[in-house]
């Protein structure tokens, strides 16, 4: 075989050991799943593709059914997805391919024709992910404290950083910061730093809006917040924003949990999270940043099995009301 | 004077009269003045910068007092804003400058340095808007019906397209297509769509999020739907939006606004709405589409007055429980 | 027969030919057939017994199928339900049978039991009213103007009345007074004030909570108000409430809707509408106040098939998400 | 002085050393402060009066500031309120004065006139609580574990019951019986069950409606749901409602909270919580049930300073846009 195997104990890894030597990641098993082998790479700049396999219910991630495994593979090595070719592979279909004007962001639908060409079923939806990085009160970075394994001072996340009060009776007081200016006081269960991605996990169950994957955004939704009038916000991807613990948490410590890992160590007063949106980049065509997720694209014809509408459906997205049919 | 002036009744003027002629557009009111000003340029894919002073209350979108009127224009002069250079001064600040890497849409922030230099106070901030076409059940175009004084079929507008049974009893029926696949069938007042500085007008009180101007995107936002699971959705700005009149309407019509005019002609089933993001771009040192709009800088050292913060505070956004100071 | 037939064709009728002389009102059809019989008696304090059977689609106030006819009716006579018997057999089941104490309200199922003994299938669920009054900015009482035909002050509502702009662009502003206190001023597209069974109207698609028709109350709606904190409000059933058109409407009228029809009359500045919870009172066996509909009693054991937990369903209430079964 | 007094330290004794020696409880400090004195006497049916300073920032059950205190504590001795008699003073103003018919509550403001005659500045509100039982999954009934320091298996919360998964990462799954039916499966954050008192607290950070304290109700708001159908409901006062922790939480906990203080004991699958609205009765001239409290009367004429409006104005309710005035 042309490639290396590795074999061993995977939970005795260190993350970084899995850095540069894996060319696709294949998931089975749900939205959980998926986030997990993500986390593997929190730490680094650089994702490889990730092919994911619904085993049981649908999620809204993972999108090719476990029968389809024939056809899955097809599609990702005849559009030459080989080790030294891979970042190739993507570029057609990198959201922010915005040489036609300024506009920014096409549609999903506008790019899927590029992909790999008519005959091709499968397209890489690049998620963005956010970049995080920790400080103690007196601005020295803090490790990742066990989320990502990793020593390294910036992790990565898919879907949300949190930050939330746990079972502490006292409501979590956290100053936000946007562009280094500050916006507001949150009071409240907690605070979330969304991807478009995470736009429905915690942020919907929180009252976020739905926001397309391919919208480059960050999205501030509050936790039950002790406020009337805290509606979601969401702010361009390259915003750096902070999130400071107030010093009227008198002491307490507050969770911060990014991808669903909670951090070891709660966070205290004085100590912040600096969020920003991944920057996605081409150099010496090779890709940086983002998490590359092979998707489908539908029927014969293939004219139009979005997997974001579909997702919808499972949310039972703006379900009629009346009796079952 | 080195420019021409033009005199007479503006009502009695074609709004295809101002296009090509204005060099700056200068507004004295609320946002309904700036509204109204930016819709005699809806059939105009080229719309001159906007220099807007609020009267009294401040506005969402006006952000300069009328004491300031001195330092704002000599900013807008300093800045080289005369008509053969015009393009030149706001090319600094449109927010898709993605030179820096694919992560599109850098924050208001990171941008405001690059506007004028360090010595200059003022900024441009493109809004993007929506453009908007109208079709008979049989496919005809349709003119605009007297929004925007056009025969032209493409319109533009700054902040919502809206669909409304108005006085009518009955609930409405949209079928919403995104991407020409059917998306979901609204029922209810209505329905908008909305570009990101609408976000703070009709859809902020139909329940939507608040997006930053920045964020290249188009918001779905139901107006009061038969449903309990119509969240509002946020579309990547270049996604093709379809809304047709369901022939569950039996017959009745429906209220289509632009910016808040009512089209004189209501719309009936079969009839459908297409929408999509304005594309910004530049050829030849000239900008297509958006409306520049000279915003502010704040205080002495510039350090960091963000209109749209201050749009929030507008707003009572997040604003905390207890007494009045 | 021992009864008397009417006939003729009763939309030349006034409404008040009706009042005194119908036994039980048989409703076929959905919802909005239920509301209509209801508007029948609007102006009368005294609503005859109404059985409703759905015949397609279940609606949330009608509890029959059509299949079920002959039960039914079997149910409303062995209970006694001849004319002049008729109160009594409601009288078990009115909500506020409150001799147990101060409490006020039983829940439903608790007096499920006491309806007809434990061989009857039906009980009588009193649904609240509002009663309304309308005055001119000068006090003078206005007739209901067309809604109920009736030239009587006084109107009842089952569901809901609505102040709404209607198709004006202008945002309604609506200064709602509780108890005799100003409490607010509302601006948007307009105010709801509803019944409990109301709540799962026009209310829901506003955002109000779902309430139980045996919670003794007066729901406040906004619809879409230009606020971020107007949260829904639920008052006591007896507090009176006013709505008074402030005059910043500067001299526009708003609609003025009663359990879904309009009246023929805008409302215009000054201009008020008052509205409390009617009060269910007994005098001498018979019954005051709120509409006696009979609803079914679930299964063979009776066990507990309660209508309104069958309604959140119909409402598609807490979907799971997922693929359907 | 005609009336014993206590020494020692309060910390130590058990809350039952409290039952029927206090005439009455008088609280200095915010809303936290009430709601701990009302939890001393969570284990008991009768609970004395509460008068309430506020000694900073006004909260929302506390009415009176302390610089009044001379002419609180006068209207509570004028009233007759020595022990001996004190129940006959609560009297005047309890919500469910029903004697005018069968709606159930008068509105705060029609029963004000009642309280103690035209000259009196006080009235008694009394606040419905939860009485609140906990179960092992064989049935077996639970200590209150820790919370109100009782071995009595009934509690009462003046505010809420909360089930949270507090740090747990994995989403709680709770099912929902309403009067012994089982009515939806919640999975989130948590549950609340809620007084209307305590429809000011968390359930309002949740999404909940505002809810009149003389509303008989009980409401139920899910927190976070991974739903986006689960609007909040509010039932009768007297349906027995049954939170069950479902198999599907898998060994996992949840916590438990009343008014704020964590039970001392998580608990586990199928463990189950019965809640229902305590019942306030009458009888030989003393009242059982619901926490009477002590609330001001406004100005001079006493012409309608009510709490409650107060209250939403703390809560920024319906706050205006626009600049500060």
């Amino acid at each position: 075989m042309p490639f290396p195997t590795y074999s061993g104990d995977i939970d005795t890894w260190s993350t970084q050991d899995f850095h540069g030597k894996v060319d696709l990641t294949v998931t089975f098993g749900g939205d959980g799943t998926i986030l997990h082998a993500s986390s593997l790479f929190a730490s680094s700049d650089i994702v490889p593709p990730m092919l994911s396999f619904s085993m049981g219910t649908l999620g809204f991630l993972g999108e090719w059914k476990f029968a389809e495994y024939k056809r899955a593979f097809r599609e990702v090595f005849m559009s030459g997805a080989a080790p030294e070719t891979r970042n190739g592979v993507l570029e057609p279909s990198v959201p922010t391919e915005t040489s036609e004007g300024g506009s920014g962001l096409a549609g999903w639908s506008s790019i899927r024709g590029k992909s790999m060409g008519s005959s091709r079923a499968a397209r890489v939806l690049m998620r963005n992910r956010l970049k995080i990085s920790m400080f103690a009160a007196d601005g020295t970075p803090l490790s990742s404290g066990g989320v990502g394994n990793s020593s390294q001072q910036h992790l990565h996340a898919m879907n949300e950083l949190i930050i939330h009060r746990g079972r502490d009776p006292h409501l979590a007081v956290v100053e936000v910061f946007v562009g280094g200016r500050f916006l507001t006081e949150a009071v409240g269960d907690g605070m979330i730093v969304s991807t478009p991605t995470g736009s429905t996990a915690y942020s919907l169950s929180s009252g976020g809006s739905i926001i397309h994957p391919l919208v480059s955004s960050i999205l501030l939704t509050p936790v039950c917040p002790r406020s009337l009038s805290f509606r979601p916000l969401v702010l361009p991807a390259g915003t750096p924003i902070t999130l400071k613990l107030s010093n009227k948490n008198r002491g307490r410590e507050l969770e911060v949990s990014i991808d669903g890992v909670r951090r070891s160590e709660a966070m205290g007063v004085g100590m912040e999270v600096r969020v920003t949106g991944e920057e996605i980049k081409r150099s010496e065509g090779s890709w940086h940043g983002g998490v590359p997720c092979i998707v489908r694209r539908g029927g014969p014809a293939g004219e139009g099995d979005d997997g974001w509408v579909g997702g919808l459906n499972l949310l039972k997205f703006n379900y009629p009301f009346g009796e079952e049919s």
